[in-house]
C-alpha cells in the first residue's frame, strides 16, 4: 500500500511526495524500497504489487524499476485501505487463484529485517494451509496513544503454530491512562497494519462483511488483467466506501489470528516516532544531513537537502527542511504540523 | 568601498557572495544598490566609483550597470581601506584635479536617505572651498561595544558650517562601561566610516601620515587610465601595507571636522544591528523571507530563499538561509558565528 500522504512529517513528506517515497531515515533508500527489501528472498520481484495513487504511478515505478509496471495498481482516488485491498486482492486472486498475500504499508521503518523475513515466512506457511486472518502485533515499548492496539488471547495459541495466537479484539487509539493498563497486563499489541492471508480468505472475508465494496471488484473481475482494466476501475474505484481494513473486516470477522512480534517496527508518522527509531547522538540528536550542533539536545534534524546546517542553543525541536520548505517546531507541538503546514 | 566580506552574518553573507551585494533587507536591492541609490541627484552615475576585489568585478557590473565599468577599480588582494582609498583617490585626481569625494562604505544601511543627502551635500560644499577632512558621526542610540567613536568638540563649530564641529580624538571600540560614558557625555559620536574631502586633501594627507601607500600610488600614476593599469596595479597593490584609514590618517591627521548625523545608520556588520534596523512585528521578530511564526518573539529570520518557513516556539533566535546553508543560533551567541561557518 503506497497512496497514503503523512502530512504529519511535513515538509520532508508532502502531498508531492509523500513520505514512502522518501529517504526519511538518511540510508539512501527511500521507505517504500526499504520494504521493497524486507521481502527479499521472500517474494520474488514479480509477485510484489503495489498500489498507490495515479499521481505516484512515475515515482514507484522509478524506485522499484525491478517489479512489473502492470504490478502498480492505480486508484483514481483515496478510499483508505479496504478498496485498497480489495482491488489487489481480486487482481491477484485472477492471476493466482492460490496466492498467499503479506499486506503491508510502505512508509513504515523495520529495524531488524531478518526477523521480520523469519515471521512473514512462518504466517505464510500458516494461511497457506489455513483459512485465517493472521495479523502481525508488535510487541509495545511504551504506552503510546498514537496506535490501535490488539488484544490477544495468551492462552489460545494456534495448535499449528504455537506462536500465532487468537485475537480477543482490536481496540481503538487509547487515552495515555488506558495505554498503560493496556502495556501492564501484557496481552495488548500495536497493530502495525500488516495483514497474512491467502486470497480466498481476504475476498472470501470482503464479500460477507463489506459486500459494497466486494460487489464492486465483482463486477470488474471480467476486466482486470485486461486493456480496459484502468478504464473501468476509474469509473467504479470512486463509487466505493472510504473505508479503512480494520473497520471493514477486521472489527467484525470472527476469527482472526495474531503473530506477536518484535523487529524494531515504526510506522514514521511523526517526528518523535522517526526521533526514537533512527540512530541519535550522545546528546540525543537524530541528524540526518550534513548537520554541525552546538549546545543541542533531544532534536531531531533532517536536512538532508541542504549543504550546510549549523545549529546551535536549541533543545527538543524538529528541524526539517525539503524543497525549499523549512520546518522549525518544538517536539512536544509536533501535532500542530499539519495545520502549520496548511495541510500539505 | 565594496571589496569586504562580512562573515558575522553568514550564511547570508559568503565570501562568494558578501553583504553588500545581498538583499539583505528584503526590499528588492542589495546593500551595493541601495548605497547608490542613496546618492542620486547628488552624484552623477559616471562619476561613482567603486572599489572592490577582482572576485566581484562582474557582480558589481551586474548590479550597477549605470557606471561606466572603468569605474569599478579592482584590488588584486586586500589591504584593508587606506590602500583602498588611495588607489580610487589617485585614480580620480588623475581625471578630476579638483574632485571632492565622498568615500562611502557599500554594505550599510541608512533609512532616512533624505537627511543622508541633506548631510552629504553640506559636507561637499564645505570641502569644496577647505582643505578638511570631514566625518560624520554618528548620534549614538546605545552604549555600542561594536563601534569606533569620534570625540567632538561641541564649543568649535565651523565658522563657514555651524553644524560641522572639530574633532578632538578618535577613539577604538570601547567597552561597555566606557561606551556607557561616552553615551552620557554626549560629545561621542559613531564612526561610519565615510569620509568628505575633496581630491587633493586625502592625497595630501596620505603623502604626509601614510608615505609607504602614497609612494606606490605616486609610481604607479602614469599607468592610471591607461590599458596597463591593471597590470601595474596587480603588481604593486599586494606591496602596500594592510591598514586601515582610520590608523593611517586619522588618528594622526592635525585638523579633523565631523558632521553630527542622525539617519538611521547601522552597519549591518551583525545579525543584532540587522535586527535593530528593520521592521519588527508586534513579537519583536523581523521576517525576511515567506516566514509564518508560532509563539516566537524577538527573532531574526531572513529565509528569502526559501518558498515557505515555518517557525514555532522560538525566543532571541536567528534563522537564516542562504543557497543551502542554514544557521539557527542564538542572538546572544551571534559572535560566535564565524567560528560555526569556518570562516566562510
Amino acid at each position: 500500500m503506497a497512496g497514503g500522504v503523512g502530512s504529519r512529517i511535513w515538509p520532508v513528506s508532502t502531498q508531492q511526495m509523500p513520505k514512502q517515497f522518501v529517504d526519511i531515515v538518511g540510508c539512501g533508500r527511500t521507505l517504500l524500497q526499504l520494504t521493497m527489501d524486507r521481502f527479499k528472498g521472500l517474494v520474488p520481484d514479480e509477485n510484489v504489487w503495489v498500489v498507490t495513487s495515479r499521481h505516484y504511478r512515475d515515482i514507484v515505478h522509478e524506485q522499484l524499476p525491478q517489479i512489473p509496471l502492470g504490478n502498480i495498481l492505480l486508484e483514481p482516488c483515496r478510499r483508505n485501505t479496504a478498496p485498497c485491498i480489495a482491488y489487489a486482492s481480486w487482481r491477484i486472486k485472477k492471476q493466482d487463484p492460490k496466492a498467499n498475500i503479506v499486506v503491508s504499508p510502505s512508509d513504515h521503518f523495520v529495524l531488524d529485517t531478518v526477523e521480520f523475513r523469519r515471521i512473514a515466512a512462518s504466517c505464510l506457511e500458516f494461511v497457506s494451509v489455513s483459512d485465517s486472518i493472521v495479523t502481525l502485533g508488535i510487541r509495545p515499548s511504551r504506552p503510546e496513544t498514537g496506535y490501535g492496539y490488539i488484544q490477544v488471547d495468551r492462552s489460545a495459541s494456534s495448535p499449528r503454530n504455537p506462536s500465532i495466537l487468537r485475537v480477543d479484539a482490536f481496540r481503538e487509539k487509547p487515552d495515555l491512562a488506558t495505554a498503560t493498563r493496556y502495556l501492564e497486563q501484557g496481552n495488548y499489541l500495536w497493530n502495525a497494519g500488516i495483514f497474512i492471508w491467502n486470497v480466498n480468505t481476504i475476498v472470501n472475508s470482503l464479500r460477507i462483511y463489506a459486500r459494497e465494496i466486494s460487489e464492486i471488484f465483482e463486477n470488474l473481475l471480467p476486466f482486470l488483467a485486461t486493456e480496459r482494466e484502468q478504464e473501468k476501475v476509474d469509473e467504479a474505484f470512486p463509487t466505493c466506501p472510504s473505508i479503512s481494513i480494520d473497520y471493514a473486516v477486521m472489527e467484525k470477522a470472527e476469527e482472526i489470528f495474531c503473530h506477536p512480534s518484535d523487529f524494531g517496527w515504526s510506522d514514521m508518522g511523526t517526528w518523535g516516532s522517526l526521533h526514537d527509531n533512527t540512530p541519535s547522538d550522545a546528546a540525543g540528536n537524530t541528524l540526518i544531513g550534513p548537520v554541525d550542533t552546538y549546545e543541542t539536545r533531544n532534536c531531531i534534524i533532517h536536512t538532508s537537502g541542504l549543504k550546510k546546517v549549523i545549529v546551535q542553543g536549541l533543545e527538543g525541536y524538529i528541524v526539517a527542511e525539503k524543497d525549499g520548505q523549512l520546518l522549525i517546531c518544538k517536539l512536544s507541538e509536533e501535532q500542530r504540523i499539519k495545520d502549520f503546514s496548511g495541510g500539505n
